[in-house]
């Protein structure tokens, strides 16, 4: 019975090392140093490399190295075994910590005045009256964030697959109701997981039915915004300004045009990192319940892709 | 029997006509056009120019249009009055949000991202961990910030003139007390006023006293910092980064060395504006409290020269 830690790209030492330490009688191997792939039952991932799971032929269980799975799941190969994800609330209150952020950056003009500072400009402006807030996806860190802006005296609309009823806060659902949730907000905040439903949904389509001035906020995932058709929306002055913290191939690549753009702030995916303890805390756990014969702690559907 | 509206720079038509409709008795006139200077009484002013208030010779009270009076005290030739100010809860509220805001902006290291960015250079980095505030003034101002980051957990240090006791601040007061005050602050937020007690405060002997790599926020007067021994400060690594929402000259020239500081983040004086409602207000009920002969509100003392 053994683990295996695939998670590229990364100094895996210490995290093998603490989860061998409270599992002494199983393995904790590095992929893809697998002395026996046969014996691995059990895998740790993060942005698996193609094939890399499938060429485990005794995997039983997969545990996700975060909160969302979209990377596991673009690989078709994977064997059909259940996946659970980190669900932790020091994740959400750090996302929640960065939209708030954010949030003020906007309200209080810090891109403007940013801007001015470069051109040597002085020109005061009273701040911006950003009073209504959508969230696309009342999930996890959705609802974390829904509550904290709702706390604050904002006006919070959500947008999810399924109905939500959440205190103050105006819930739509399913595709007839994302224009619905998006077309009087000052600021749209995405926290929908990537999947095919998800994929390039922030099209030119749906930038028309923002508010004219809106602000975007894209947490989430890079794919579930249609690159150009943000640039288009922020060109035309649909939107006035986006913050984006994710994209469709990270690092951003030096030619791509987000860098450049006077109304997009980057930040390099460091809006909600997995905490190390709550990590190691739930693997451990998944690996015993996966051991014991009883189900992981939060699965994800995978036929939903989330 | 008149009021006089001595404030440069600003079109007064609206408030004129809103304390003329609240005042249907008094003439409330526009300096430089006063039709009968010995018929003022009353002076509502900003930056009023030196002489202004000397030239009305039956001048009683002046009310300032602002929190900060150093303006006004700087002309020695003003006839010894009563001077009250403003003090309005939505001022400190709009003052705290500013405050709350720039914190999030280093805690999240915006600035570190927006210099990347222009660099396009993609470079995760985790939260800074501010965890100690020391606010300098604990006024009005000063006060509400401090219980404000007290409420979301720092450990907050304040300095005043006088010992001060609120809720989880360690207090410190006189000149004495202000190293130790600073000395391990991660964020130091000046709320003071420009007396001549406080002018160049923020000197090369002070910064040398501040944490390593501590961060200056100044959102009180510009004079209060020599502006020379803050470049040295940031220079030498010992600051890490300034947040200046004042200057010494406003607008900031053209050639000053902060507009293109590295570690500046320049704001142009815009973190509390002055609410109209609320000076309008008090500029009422100051005047018929004068007229009535009681004392206006919120006098400010003027031998202390705040
Ligand atoms: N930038 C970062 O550092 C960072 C960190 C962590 C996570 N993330 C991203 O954030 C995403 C959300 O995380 P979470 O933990 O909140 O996920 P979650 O708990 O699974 O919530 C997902 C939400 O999206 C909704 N949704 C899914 N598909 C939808 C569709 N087709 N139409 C409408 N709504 C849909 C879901 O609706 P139902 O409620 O009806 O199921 C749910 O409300 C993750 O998938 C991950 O990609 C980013
Ligand atoms: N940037 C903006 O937009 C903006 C807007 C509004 C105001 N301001 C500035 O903010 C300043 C503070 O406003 P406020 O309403 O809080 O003033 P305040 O109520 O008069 O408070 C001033 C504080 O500073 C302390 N202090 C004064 N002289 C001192 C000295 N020599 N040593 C130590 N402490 C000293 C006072 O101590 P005691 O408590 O012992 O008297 C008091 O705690 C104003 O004067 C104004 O210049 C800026």
């Amino acid at each position: 019975m053994s683990i295996a830690l695939i998670i590229p790209d990364r100094d895996l030492t210490e995290l093998q090392q603490r989860l061998q330490q409270k599992l002494p009688q199983t393995e904790v191997e590095i992929w893809p140093n697998i002395s026996q792939a046969q014996n691995i039952e059990f895998a740790l991932v993060w942005k698996p490399p193609l094939g890399s799971l499938s060429s485990l032929p005794n995997l039983k269980a997969i545990q996700c190295f975060g909160a969302g799975v979209d990377a596991i799941l673009q690989d078709s190969s994977i064997p059909l075994v259940p996946i659970a994800r980190i669900v932790d609330d020091r994740l959400s209150q750090t996302m929640v910590s960065y939209l708030d952020g954010v949030v003020a950056h906007y309200q209080l003009r810090f891109d403007t005045f940013l801007q001015q500072q470069q051109q040597q400009i002085w020109k005061p402006k009273s701040p911006r009256k950003l009073t209504h807030i959508c969230i696309l996806g009342l999930g996890e860190l959705g609802t974390a964030a829904a509550k904290h802006f709702v706390a604050l005296g904002y006006k919070v609309s959500g947008w999810s697959r399924r109905a939500k009823s959440l205190p103050q806060v105006t819930s739509y659902s399913g595709d007839t109701e994302l224009a619905a949730a998006v077309t009087d907000a000052d600021v749209v905040i995405c926290l929908l997981p990537l999947t095919e439903q998800t994929d390039s949904l922030l099209n030119d389509e749906v930038f028309a039915v923002f508010k004219t001035n809106s602000i975007l906020i894209n947490v989430a995932r890079g794919a579930i915004v249609d690159d150009n058709a943000l640039i288009r929306a922020l060109d035309s002055g649909k939107l006035q300004a986006a913050c984006l913290d994710v994209f469709r191939q990270e690092p951003l690549p030096a030619e791509h045009p987000f860098w450049q753009h006077p109304a997009v702030f980057i930040t390099p995916h460091i809006s909600a990192v997995t905490n190390i303890e709550a990590a190691i805390e739930q693997t451990i756990l998944n690996y015993q319940r996966q051991q014991q014969g009883l189900p992981m702690q939060n699965l994800i559907d995978i036929k939903q892709g989330y």
